[in-house]
Formats: structure tokens, sequence, C-alpha cells
């Protein structure tokens, strides 16, 4: 059965696929068999596009999908949403701004909520990405806001990382979060129209001059505007650009190990059942027989 | 040889104790064959001894072993030092503060660094203290400053839970830090020859009083100047009181059940090394050949 959804998806069956994606999420019956089966010698690259509420993010890969099929590429989007409900409107206007994509035959769009998952991106972000890929898309780009455990992450899932900020007023760089300086690969301006933005790019680019910061590869910074679609040909020319420089990702080595390590744990722990370990401990504690080792112990086969 | 040394130690050998504490700590051959064999059916009761610092711990920890050696009881007292090393002076004028117990024949003092166990109070801190109930002591007085995970580790650790705060002139008892707030059996108000004392109790008893809190037993408040030996024999009632009055814990059920958990799976854990992991994830990225759940079902066995 799994080889034959294989076999529909890689054909380009895009209901197969998002069935999936699905199966995948829920983890269905089965599902880890579907994953062991898919080739893994791909050519599909990730490009993370992350960034505060905001930046126009959305926008921005609307117009970068453009680039990409102008370029006659096969594109996937995952929009990784924070579950939290605050940001539904939003969620669903960024929704609406890439619908003119939903029915292209190169093109495949995915929301995925993350689930309470602690501060990543996605549980099963890995696995979805590894399928998009089986499913032969060139370039599959993952959007999302860049918060917490997320931005470590996606430095680990993408192949190359776009930050997306914009140029506020009176704002200084140096206020910049940390943790999204040290992910970017491609910087990219986004509202560069506004007043002060040419203040912003100076300082942005003297702070990622090799002389002040640890980066080994050049960092680029792109202007864009882009609800005007300006400045997303240069994205596209920026990202295409990192990726013939670099090669091994050592982000990409750590997040790939960590996850082989849980999915082991995670296997081998299948028995052991939480609520009847707790009722152990009760029934031990209660009959004043208590030893916590021998409890253990008795897992151990 | 471990029932030859638990012998000892039930005995009273207090270098065997140390030893063992020791062999414990750092996961000495064979310290689980030991665990296993300890009693379980021991009456000792744990007190915890938590709050922010220089609310006078030690001074009150140190007052409180005279009373029990008063009332004739054997105590052991586990220091749980955070290991920052900007403490280190605080903690060494803490240590000398108890010093005169420690050539005491009913009397064990014990420092324990936490060594970077994520925020809890020391990874082996409930192995330690079922040894020292093994050991015979009545009461064993677990002291920490109350920061991050250690409270909810505590209150799950010990029968009694007793916060000791200090009345900071124009504080408010709101600006408390809510986890010590819901971990406390017995509060213990130091110092409370300050001014504004009495105002601090007033308000403190008003907020714990069952209209405003949760709490479905009376949480007592002791005064104290442990430094002048004041109400320091109260608070040895109100443990009591408490100790009396108390059934079954339910932060102690979760602790326990936890730890169990985390024994398990770090026995089953034991053949998967991270570095041999990583080499393979390296590998098979290099090698163009790279599935996540071939590699990791080559571990399931």
């Amino acid at each position: 059965m799994w080889q034959q959804l294989l076999g529909q998806i890689q054909n380009g069956d895009r209901k197969a696929l998002a069935r999936c994606i699905s199966f995948i999420e829920n983890e269905q019956q089965g599902y880890q068999d579907l994953l062991v089966e898919l080739p893994s010698n791909v050519q599909s690259k990730i490009i993370g596009i992350t960034g505060p509420p905001g930046a126009g993010k959305s926008t921005l890969v609307d117009g970068l999908i453009s680039e990409l099929i102008k370029d006659q590429k096969k594109v996937a989007v995952l929009c990784v949403d924070p579950s939290s409900p605050f940001n539904l409107g939003a969620v669903l206007g960024d929704r609406i701004r890439m619908s003119q994509w939903y029915t292209h035959p190169d093109v495949f769009i995915r929301s995925l909520a993350t689930r309470g998952s602690m501060g990543g991106l996605h549980p099963k972000i890995i696995e979805i990405t590894d399928l998009l890929k089986a499913a032969g898309f060139d370039y599959i780009i993952v959007e999302t806001v860049g918060v917490g455990q997320s931005e470590i992450e996606i430095a680990g899932l993408a192949d190359t990382t776009a930050v997306v900020v914009v140029p506020e007023a009176g704002d200084e760089v140096q206020t910049m979060k940390a943790g999204l300086m040290e992910i970017a690969d491609v910087f990219v301006v986004n509202k560069s129209d506004r007043p002060d933005a040419d203040r912003f790019v100076k300082n942005l680019r003297l702070m990622l001059a090799p002389a002040f910061s640890s980066n080994k590869n050049e960092i680029q910074v792109i202007k864009t505007v882009a609800n005007q679609n300006k400045g997303i040909d240069l994205l596209y020319e920026a990202i295409k650009k990192h990726q013939l420089e670099t090669g091994f990702n050592d982000r990409k080595l750590w997040l790939l190990t960590d996850k082989v390590y849980h999915l082991i744990q995670k296997e081998k722990m299948r028995a052991v059942d939480k609520t009847e370990l707790k009722n152990k401990v009760r029934n031990g504690i209660n009959s004043g027989s208590f030893n916590l080792y021998k409890l253990a112990k008795g897992y151990f086969a």
C-alpha cells in the first residue's frame, strides 16, 4: 500500500501527497514503513524563511514562488504556524495572499500547526520535508515566525536560511534578536522603501562584516519591497549563490543526529506506560515496600 | 561488598555512609545493586528548606538541628548548592555556620553540588535520601535555594516543605515568587525583628487564607529570628503538626514516577552512543544515501 502511495506521489499526484502528509502528522499505522522506503539521494534544496511577525514573510514567499516558477522549478511551501489562537487572523491573511498558487501544477502549499511541540518547528517537519524531496520538488520553502527553539531547528533543516527584517524608524540593528543574527545565510531587509532603510542596511552590513562577526562566509543583505515585487529576483540569486558556495552544514548534522536518537528512544520506550508506572509507584508507597531501583529493574529486559 | 557496606551504614558508620554517597554521585560500578537492596519501609521524614538567597536558611537549619537533637532525633542535612562560582563565598560561610555539628554522633551533614543538572536539585537526590533513610536518620533536611525547577522537585521529595522569606521594608507579599507560594507547607518569616515584619506576616496570612488560595490544608506562618535562636521551637512544632495531618503527597507520586521512567530510559538507551550515531549520520549524508528511519530501525532490536 505504502509503495503504491509513494509511486503516486512521485508521479505528481498532489492529493496522494496531501493525504500522506496527514498520515505522517497523525502517526497513522505503518507511516514509518513509508519513511523507510523514501529515496535518499535527491537534489531538492530547502529554503528557510524566518523573521519577526509583520516583516512580510508570506508576501516575500509569494514573490519567491513566482521567481522559481519562472525558472521552471517545482516548489513546495510549508507554512509552520505557531498554534496560538491570537495569530489566526494574520495566518489566514497570509494564506489568502498565496492562494493564487494553490492550483498551479508545479506548486504545493501546506500549513502545519506546531501543536505544542516544545518550541520547535513541528514534530514531523523532517519527515515531511523528506517526503516532499521524494515527491520531486526542486525547492522546499519552510516559512516560520522566528521565535525560540524554531530558529535553531530551521537553521539545521534548511540549506539556506533567509532572515527577513524591516527597517524601523529609529531602530538600531544592535537590538535585533541575537538568535536570528546567528542563523542567517541571507538577510532580507523588506519594506526597504521606508525612510531610514538605507541607514539600517548600512548598519546591518557593517555588523555582518568579518571583522565584527564570526561568520566564515559572507552574509548577503538584500533589499526588497515584497508587495511591489521589488528585489525578489536578487533574493533568488543570493539563495542560489549561497547554495553553490556552501558545503556541509554542521547544524544539519546535529539536528538529524538528535532526531535519530529520539526516534530510537521513542521506540525503546513504547512498552513503558507512564500511567501503569504511576499506579505501581502508588501501590508500592501505600504498601510500604517501595524501592525505586527494584521497580525500574523490572523494565530493564 | 554492597551488602557489607549497607550493614556498616545501618550500624552508624559515618565514613561508610559518606563513601557510599560518593559512590552513588559518581555512578561507581555496581551502585545500582546497592540501591536495589535498600529497605523501603523506613519511617524517616524529609524536611525541605527553601527560599531566596540571604533569607537565613542555613542559620535556621542550624537551629533546627538543635531542636531535633534536644528531641533525641538523628538528623541528616543535605545542602544542595547551586554550582555557580559566584555563590562560593556565601556557601562556605553557611557551612562554617553549621560546623559545630560536624562531630556530633547523631548529625550528618553533606553538601551536594548541582553539577549542571537541568534546574533540578541534584541528579541523585532521591537515591541519596533513600540511602540516608536506610541509615536510620529520623529526619533528613534538604536545604536549597528556591530557584527554577528545584522548587517542584523539593515539593515532591519532602514530606514537609518550609519556605523561608524575610520581610523587606516596603516589600509586598504579592511580589513573592509564585512557585514558592505553591509549594509551602509552612512559611517561615525569618529576621522578623525587622520593622514592617508584622505587616508582612499579616499580609502573608491574608493571602494564604482559604478564600484567596487553593490550599486544602492550613498553611502555618512562623516568625523566627534564627540568629537569636527565636521561634525555631515553633517551626519544629509546625513541621511535626503538618506531618501528622497530611497523608499521601501527589507531587511525590509524580516525582517518583518520573524518576523511574528516566531510570528505565537511561538503561534502554545505554547501548546507543550519540557520537557513533553522529558519525553514521555524517557518513550517510556524505555518501548521498541517508535515510533517517532506516538508520533508526537498526537500533530498534
